[in-house]
This record gives structure tokens, C-alpha cells and sequence, in this order.
């Protein structure tokens, strides 16, 4: 690995912390099984980025044990836990990270009710105020596509670009989401999840009422501008 | 901030510790994901109530970062917590405690089930005892009203006045629930979740057999009456 | 309170230590929320048992806030907690013990899966082989039965008398079980609902195959008298 | 018991240990309530294997408290354990161990969805990736057959011998899942619930999207040459 900057090197031991601290929100609202899932964060001002490695324990993961990519998803050799293969969904972040500039998180899971929703290749509509404040509007299908290729990647790209919603259901796999940063993008999981829920549920025993597309327009602008600390952003 | 009497800060300092501990039981009982959700309580005796701040993370929240109101919802300048933003539902509060004197607490979440009935648009009919015990009857169905004037707490009000329910789902939105102090409307949040979940759950498979009115009445003033210890009111 | 031996004595403290620590396994399985069920244990060789009390948080139960009561469920003045009011079930409870010799045991809750059953009105078929190994058939349906007279109890032990099941359904209202002793009751708590899940999701996609009756009788009958350590009992 | 072999020593224990740990990701993921479900891992390069004794606490389990077996599911006598009985499956464990020779883990559990399709005889058709992944297509439907004979056994055997699932739905009563160890039946475990799951609520609501079969054998290939780390197989 070829020398960097003290500043360069601080921000990838940053975004290592916060990548691996980040996946235990995965587990602690239930959006993972076992290995699955994983979370990745980009390196500010670099053509980097921190993701998990492939198949280790939930409480195995460390800031050190996180893999750091350049934007192909190739490994930079000789970095901290460079000897382990990285997520194999590495391709598919890879693929954002180097077509959505303003991305600065991923995060994919197999979430239950999100899951089932890309199972039957059916969006979300948007009928309660929670996903208008978050999403904008209904949550998108993206394409059939199996892993091997960039074809992942393109179907996550091609959907967001230009949508409001941070997340998209791969059809027959489950749910992707992008973020600002690791923490936006893990936030935007847990969110779909909560929906696709609720809003399951809500259909189970009829009709829900839909929301009038002036209101979620209002509601949208609202929470992205208003909500939350001055200095913290949405969080 | 004026200057206030000792009896009047420690009345305050104890409401602050009560809501920033209760909202511990939001998420034992899985009703809020990430930031989402509020409680608050009134300064008994002032025209005051204690508020979450928003947008921060349920396990930073502490007795000194709840944020101190007056009932227009304005934030008391020089408070502890008064240099963040409160809960983007305060107005919401602040309504409900100007328009309700005998509230004493106020909570807001999406929890699962009742948002799901609130999607519908559908008020929850009384087929279970624990229902009528804690509720004395169908638990009502609030407007559509979104963020952003008095139209909240306005629905809110219009809605639990002289009812016996001290939950209303507000619709394509989630619960908001009242009580005598904070507590009491944290145990209503938990409560309606609980009920909106098995009721759900029971006519899934069938029709429910309704409970008889004077049974419902029969049970909800034996509750309000004799449960629990004789010192300590309900709980 | 009249002296009592140091047998008697020694007894009924183990029974307010094991009915004490049983009531963590109902928060442990979310068969409860805030102060709802609850759990009693027969005195070995006395008219007495010893019950929860009523409305105190599930963290604060001690062996010593436990109460014990006469067969009738009056309070024994002078004993330990006498000075708290027993659970608001507590009639119920010793209607069982008055009725059914062989019953060292009760619980309530209103448990999900259980209620919702209940609140149609429906027994539970046995299409799963646990049932049949903890029941020995269906979940048995009890009346409605409020509140306030020996109503309750003599449904339970209407239903439960002669019957295989420890489990009864008791309409709009939730289940109560009993078992030889507290931790007996305590288990078939635990399976009612498990079982009253499964047997609900399995209904929701189609209609489970029935298990014929011969299977069911020897699935109980050897569950009854094989399973577990010899020196246990079926635990 | 006979004196064996410093390495075969070792080996037990090594086995003893994992399968004692191994349970507690059965209660992690709400797979087993009380004392329901069993793992077992066969001893390498002996004709013995170690399993749970029958009806204890999981918090009491000990490498100590497991039961070392021959594949006829006798105890060996004079082993830690041997004075308790193993197992009330013990029987159906040891008649794979014995036709299975490629099977070096067995785990049974009662896990709710997995058992709710199981009632009605159904297998889990694959329609989502993570099941090609993890399974290779369809999860299939065993016989029914009660405990007290070779029945059981023979139909886990009957039905995963040359399939790609390592786990079958006993019509019934439940999932049994195998693996080359102890670790990879309960992984099969844990991921055949959360199929179970996605999938039952995917068709609630619609008819979820079948995967094609071709696509089916690129993922399942791909998972089991490519995922994970080098040096761990495929967890």
C-alpha cells in the first residue's frame, strides 16, 4: 500500500470505526441473519471506500476487520484485514459509489417484509407519513439481477438516480439504500424495513388510504429541512 | 431564564428525569425505530412541560438533554438542552396540554399495528377485555392532518375530548396517547400497540365476537377503580 | 399472622422465590407487557398459595413482594407484602385451587397469538405434533366471564376438568394455564402461545392436515412419561 | 467407558464445546422456546456423536452437560453426561449420522414458520435469491412419522439424500437441517426459518415471482465455490 496523508489516513480509521460499529444497528433491529448483510462507507476526498469482509460473525467485526476498496472494489493490498475477501456484494457498492458522486453510504440486507415486497416485484406505495418524510414518495422496484457482474450496481443506479427514495427493492433479492453517509444509508434501512411492514400489515385487512401528492411533497421538504439538530443534519 | 422557586426547579428537574427514563419503555416494547417517537410530561403546577429534543439517539437521551417548553411550545431561553431544537412534534404537545389541563403527559409513535389501522383509516372495535379495561371502548380514529400549524393537536383535541380512550390513531399517521402524567400515556402507547396488534391478529382468521356495552362499561370502571395498589393509582 | 412451622415456613418461602423468578419467563417470551399477568404457586401441604402483586413492574417483583392467600384469596394479614393488594386475578386463581386438588399452579396473560384465538372464539386444532405432546389435543375454548365473581374460575375449571389440555382460551380475554406446580403452568404458558402462533400462520396460507387421533395419543403418551430427566418430571 | 486416544480425547471435547455453544443461537434467533430443539455434531473420524440432554434449560447447558452417543444413539457409558438421558430425537439424530456419512451436524427445532408450512405439507417454493444461495431451489416436505422408531430418520434421510437443501419440513411437526458440522446445521437452521418467514409473508399479499431455474444453479454455485473467506468455507 503506497504512503498516504495523516489526514488521508484519519479519515479511513474514521470511516472503519463507523462502518463497523454501524452494522450493529443491523442486528439490533433485526435486519440480518447470521453473516448476511452489509454496510459500507466512502472515504471523503478519496476514490475509497470501507466495507465489510465476506462471511465473519456480527460480533466478530472490528474497525480493523473492515476492508478498504479503491472505487473497482479491488482491495488496496497490504491494508489492515486485506488478507480476507470483502462482502460479496463489494461489486454492486462499488458500482454506486463510483456513478453516484453525492453517495457516500451503502447498505444491503435481506430484511424480512422489504424482502417480500421484492419477492412479488411490487413498489411500495406511500400511505402513512413516516415514508412521505423519508422517502418522498413510494419506495421503487429495481431489476432482476444476480450477482457475477455490475449488473446489480447498474439495476441500483438506474432506479435512484434523480428518485427521492434512498432505497430500492431489488426485485426477488431485497432492499438497497444509499446514504450521505454510512450512517444515512444504515438509516434508510432500518426505515424501509419499518415500512414495508406497517404497510403490509395495513393491506392485510383492507385498503390503506392513500396520501394526497401535495402533502407528501410538503411533508418531504419539511423533514429534510427541518428536522432534527441545526448542526447534525437529519439524524 | 427568570429565576424560579426551588419547589418549582426540583418539580421540573423530576419531570425531566421521568420522560428522559420512559422513553426506555418505547423501545423495550419495539414501538420506535432509530430517532423516531416522543414522550413529554407537564410541570405539575406550571405552564410548563418537558419534551425529547429532536432527532437524537434513544440511548443518548438524558435527564438534562430534554428540553424545557412553555405551552405555546417555545422553548424556555437558558434551560438546560434550550441550545438544541425540541421534538419536531412539540406544537402537537403543546396544543394538547393549552387545550387539556388534565393531561399530564402526551406520546407520540409509529408503532406497527396501529399505524397499520391508522393507514386504513380505521378505528380499532372493543373485542378484547384488556381493550375495555384500559380503554372502555372502540379506540378512536383521529383526522388526516399533516405537520406544520395547530392541526395536530387540534384533531388530537377534538378527537379524546370526553372520550373515554386515551388513544387516538391519528390516520396515515400512528398513535398519539395522553394521560395523567407522562407515565400513564406511555403505558397507553404500550397498551395500544398491544390491542392494535392482537385485534389485527384476531380477525385475520375470522370475525371477532364483540364484547356486550355493559360488559365494557362494567370492566372499564372496575379497572379505573380497583386495579392496582391502592397508593399508587393504576399502574 | 399465626406461628407456623419451620417447614411451613420453609416452604412457602421457596414457593415466593420460584413463583417470583417464573414471572421472568413471561417477559422473557413477550407474553406480558407493563404490568399485565401473572403467576401463582399452590403452598405444598397448606390452604395457601402465593400470587404476584397486582399492578407492580415486572423489574420490582422479589420473593417478598410476593403475596400469600388463603384458598378464598384473602390476603394472610401480617405476612410478608400483605400490605399490597394481590393481583386483580386472584379470585380466579383460587377458584382453581379450591376446585382442582391435583393443581399446583396457575398463570394468565394475554398473550398475542392466544387472545386472538380467543377473542373469535375458536378452540385450537392439533395439526402441529408439539400440541399433541403438550396437550393431547385441541386448545380448549372457556366462556366469557367477567371480572368481579367466581365467573372466571369456574370456566377454567369447567373447561380443564377431565381434560388433557393445561391450556384454556378463555373467550375475548386470553389464556390461563395450569400445571402441577408453578413452573408447570409457567411451560404451558409458553407453549399456548407458541403453539396458537403457529397454528395461525399455518391457517393463513391454507388449511393444515389434521393429525389423526391414534398419532395424537401416543405422541401425549409418550411426551407424558419419556420425555426429560427421569428425576425432573417432563422439564 | 474404554480408554481412548489423547486425539480422540481432544476431539470430543472440541465437539462437546461447539454444540454446547451452537444452542445459544437457537434462542438468539427465536428458533426454540423452553426446552424444545436439539443441535449434534458427529466426533471426527470416530463412529460417535454428541447431543443435548432432553429437557434442560438452555442457560444451564455445558460442554460437560452434553451426551456422547454411538450411531446406534446409545450413550457411552461412563462419559460426562451419561447419567441423564439425551435427547428425545436422539433416535432420528443417529440414524443420519449412520446413513449420512458426509453429515457431520444435525439440528431439529420447532421454528414457527418453517413449522407452519410444514401443518400443511407445503414446500417452500424459491423465489427468493438468498434460498438459491443457501439451498439451491425448493426447501422439501418430509413425511409425517411420529417418534419412537427409525421413522423419522428414515424420512430425513429419504428425503435430502442427493438433494441440495440441507434442510426438510416434516410434515407436522417441524425442520430438521444437516451440515457438514455442527455450525453449518445450525446456520441451515436459522436460514430456513427466515426463508420460511419472507416467504410466507411475500404471498400474503400476491403471488411472489418465481426465480428462473437457470439463475437458481448460477447463485447456488456461486455461494457455495465463492462466498465467505478462503480459509472457513463458506460461513
Amino acid at each position: 500500500m503506497s504512503r498516504m496523508s495523516p489526514e488521508l489516513q484519519a479519515s479511513i480509521d474514521s470511516v472503519r470505526a463507523d462502518v463497523a460499529n454501524l452494522h450493529s444497528e443491523l442486528t439490533r433491529y433485526g435486519l440480518v441473519v447470521w453473516t448476511g448483510g452489509n454496510v459500507s462507507g466512502r472515504v471523503p476526498g478519496a476514490d475509497l471506500f470501507v466495507i465489510k469482509p465476506s462471511g465473519v460473525d456480527y460480533d466478530d467485526l472490528t474497525a480493523e476487520s473492515m476492508i478498504l476498496c479503491d472505487l473497482d472494489g479491488t482491495v488496496i493490498p497490504g491494508s489492515p484485514g486485506s488478507d480476507r475477501s470483502p462482502s460479496s456484494d463489494t461489486a454492486a457498492h462499488a458500482y454506486v459509489y463510483r456513478n453516484m458522486p453525492e453517495v457516500g453510504g451503502v447498505v444491503h440486507t435481506h430484511s424480512t417484509y422489504a424482502t417480500a415486497w421484492a419477492a412479488r416485484g411490487e413498489a411500495i406505495p406511500c400511505v402513512i407519513t413516516a415514508q412521505a418524510d423519508e422517502f418522498g414518495g413510494e419506495i421503487p422496484l429495481g431489476p432482476f439481477a444476480i450477482i457475477g457482474d455490475d449488473s446489480i450496481g447498474r439495476g441500483i443506479v438506474a432506479t435512484l438516480s434523480g428518485h427521492r427514495s434512498r432505497a430500492v427493492l431489488m426485485q426477488n433479492h431485497g432492499p438497497f439504500t444509499i446514504g450521505r453517509d454510512a450512517r444515512d444509508a444504515v438509516k434508510a434501512a432500518v426505515m424501509v424495513e419499518d415500512i414495508a411492514r406497517t404497510v403490509h400489515i395495513a393491506r392485510q385487512a383492507g385498503e390503506p388510504i392513500p396520501i394526497p401528492p401535495a402533502a407528501i411533497d410538503s411533508l418531504f421538504d419539511r423533514y429534510q429541512n427541518v428536522y432534527g439538530q441545526p448542526t447534525e443534519g437529519t439524524d
